[in-house]
């Protein structure tokens, strides 16, 4: 059989409506500087759909830091691996600065979080070792399980008492074995937007012998006093072993640290092979992540702004009766109830009628009837934004439950 | 058992050397502009150890339109995956350029190459799938097969008659599960800088149905008549049916794509897990991308430049009697002969008496017994710097030979 005869006849689960969606629900252009107002269509949208938490990605500062460094350095200083000739004093200074942030006592950047995370994970684990993870763990760790060849036990999300019965599962394998155990979560999870219940989990090590890892890709800079992520936020930073982010949400850039007990650190530094055989971090990403933490630690008020953003957006949507499930993060998921086509023709006109634009999630992702309408408030949306989103939102609802969606052609060609 | 403690009583294969090497031969810190010459620990040294072939790092062109990207575009936009809300015109106008460039159907940018070519694998392969691939292909590629559930036969590098022998074996149990062969092999082994026999694989296609993979990242613009790769250097660029390069090395920057029939890229676009659950390459990269590509394209004197200092430097290392390996690209190993303490102090002399700084390469890498210094000559070296490099290597040859390297400290520390 030829390789390629499969693709041809089967695109995969996204790739099936392609014919559809591309350029519209999937691929769409959004143009011009990256703010709540952008052009999609050549028309403005009201966009909730960036993970800009605290405006940073068009923050003037910003803005002046980026330019600064891409004029200073170039897009290509260091060439290589920070191994073999990738290394600079500003890769190390920001190391220091992101440690101590997350109050960690050392970091070691990585070149992309995806691929990072992934060489983390594989860093960390031999075939004796046991991994107890979350259901809902993002592709890059479930990636990085894939390339273990020892035993993993998955619990159903944020089910506590199905993760002890894990780790109890867990514990008496890793003993047979002689290995260890590392228990993975996230601090945020991007697509409920509720927290991982990392001091339930912090709790059982009373009980396990384990070393935790929280990816808060969305909790870095969001959550906690400080803006030092989730675990701040529940108490217990000090008992995550490995605490992980990408730049490529609050930080609005790309590249990613990992942060724990310096032995540890200094042990991955040496062992992540995505890190030994791929180029540094660019230097310009590397100023640039420095100025934006600068903003992180001195600019209380972005994070604050966010705040009161996320919390109108939530009590609004609330006091009018919507469901955003489990959300205690800023990511405020809005759950309806419909077919896929409904959900199409629904974001269609959401768009067209209202001009919001904002994510869709539909089945496989989550359960056949359901449609989240995933909502990512920022620092640099207004009052008058929620408000207006709001408005729309009720419309779409009522239009929705009168059956006004099933009804066009979008639809027919999206039912499934 | 802890997790954590084999990696305190084990650093791993290099780390173990951390103590002697760090800041001196692993993250040495080359500071200064990109350039033949640059600072190692306050001292100008001659640098051969960058992949800046076409020395476009530090071109004043492309720094101009660096710093104009990231004055225009700052570094955050476009934010999220392409699939999501990262997409845009200048994405798909530099996919429609590679594609040209490389002679494909259509293309795909992907966020960075290690983990791009993972997806690319992965999204290509079910477990009914075989794999056939040279046992020197790079980290990312066996970091892909690592997820592969199906089976992978490896052949011996460079070794076409085993490379059949393993076709034959796929074929067969290809044919007994209903699935499809992938061959992989890179253009040019950046190693031992020897190209992959690309042609020779190419005449198997006659007898065996494989569809054939090339990670070109050393051969992309330094490889063929216009640089279009090894594929083009070879006369069989169109029987390459995905051609993948990084932009780490001529293109001085990071980021990647993939190129082949307009179905198969199609397929990837919507089934690469690194790229559907990661951010987009930024703008600011893209259209860096974009003036590099135009410089490929239309400064034949750059890859010109880059030959006449390749051909001065293997011609003129032969002539003193020097091994340069199989080398057959611009990549330039010098074979010697000594103990890895030896290869140490070697090393160390080459950059304090010598102000020489490249790699060095020595066992478990290659066999016990054997120190590879390995050059990276680029169109920004000159021929003075040939000349100069010529005869340090000489003088260290002599010293090695007599066994004065046997007879310091540090050859002592390094034994083993």
């Amino acid at each position: 059989m030829d390789l390629f005869d499969k693709l041809k006849t089967n695109l995969g689960p996204l790739g099936k409506h392609s014919e559809l969606s591309e350029g519209y629900f999937m691929f769409p252009k959004l143009e011009g500087e990256i703010a709540p107002r952008m052009q999609f269509k050549g028309k403005e949208v009201l966009t909730w759909s960036l993970n800009n938490y605290l405006g940073l990605a068009n923050h003037p500062e910003i803005r002046e830091a980026d330019a600064a460094a891409a004029a200073k350095w170039g897009a290509a200083y260091p060439m290589g691996a920070r191994m073999m000739s990738g290394q600079t004093d500003l890769h190390e200074q920001l190391e220091r600065e992101l440690a101590e942030f997350v109050a960690k006592e050392s970091a070691y950047l990585l070149n992309y979080g995806y691929q990072g995370i992934m060489s983390v994970i594989d860093a960390l684990l031999d075939r004796k070792d046991v991994v107890v993870y979350d259901a809902e763990c993002h592709a890059c760790i479930i990636d990085a399980l894939r390339m273990h060849l020892g035993k993993r036990y998955v619990f159903p999300h944020n089910d506590i008492e199905n993760c002890e019965k894990q780790l109890q599962r867990a514990t008496k394998l890793a003993e047979e074995q002689g290995g260890g155990i590392l228990l993975i979560t996230e601090g945020v999870f991007g697509m409920t937007g509720d927290q991982g219940k990392i001091a339930e989990i912090v709790a059982l090590k009373k009980k396990y012998n384990f070393r935790l890892l929280v990816d808060d890709a969305h909790g870095f800079g969001t959550m906690g006093k400080t803006g030092a992520g989730t675990g701040e936020e529940q108490g217990v930073q000090k008992e995550i072993d490995l605490y992980f982010s990408t730049f490529a949400k609050s930080m609005a850039s790309i590249g990613a640290f990992i942060a724990g007990d310096a032995p540890v650190i200094h042990y991955l530094k040496y062992n992540m092979r995505s890190q030994i055989f791929a180029k540094s971090l660019p230097m310009l990403l590397v100023e640039g992540a420095l100025k934006r933490l600068e903003l992180l630690r001195t600019r209380p008020e972005l994070k604050d702004n966010l705040w009161k953003v996320v919390n109108a957006l939530k009590s609004g949507l609330i006091a009018k009766g919507f469901s955003i499930g489990n959300s205690n993060s800023p990511v405020t998921p809005v759950v309806l109830n419909g077919t896929v086509g409904e959900a199409a023709t629904l974001s269609k006109d959401l768009r067209e009628t209202y001009n919001i634009f904002c994510s869709v999630v539909i089945y496989p992702v989550v359960p056949k009837g359901m449609i989240i309408l995933r909502l990512i408030p920022t620092a640099v949306h207004t009052l008058e934004d929620v408000e207006e989103t709001i408005t729309a939102f009720e419309a779409i609802k009522n239009k929705l439950s009168s059956g006004y969606y099933k009804q066009t052609e979008l639809a027919m060609s999206f039912g499934e």
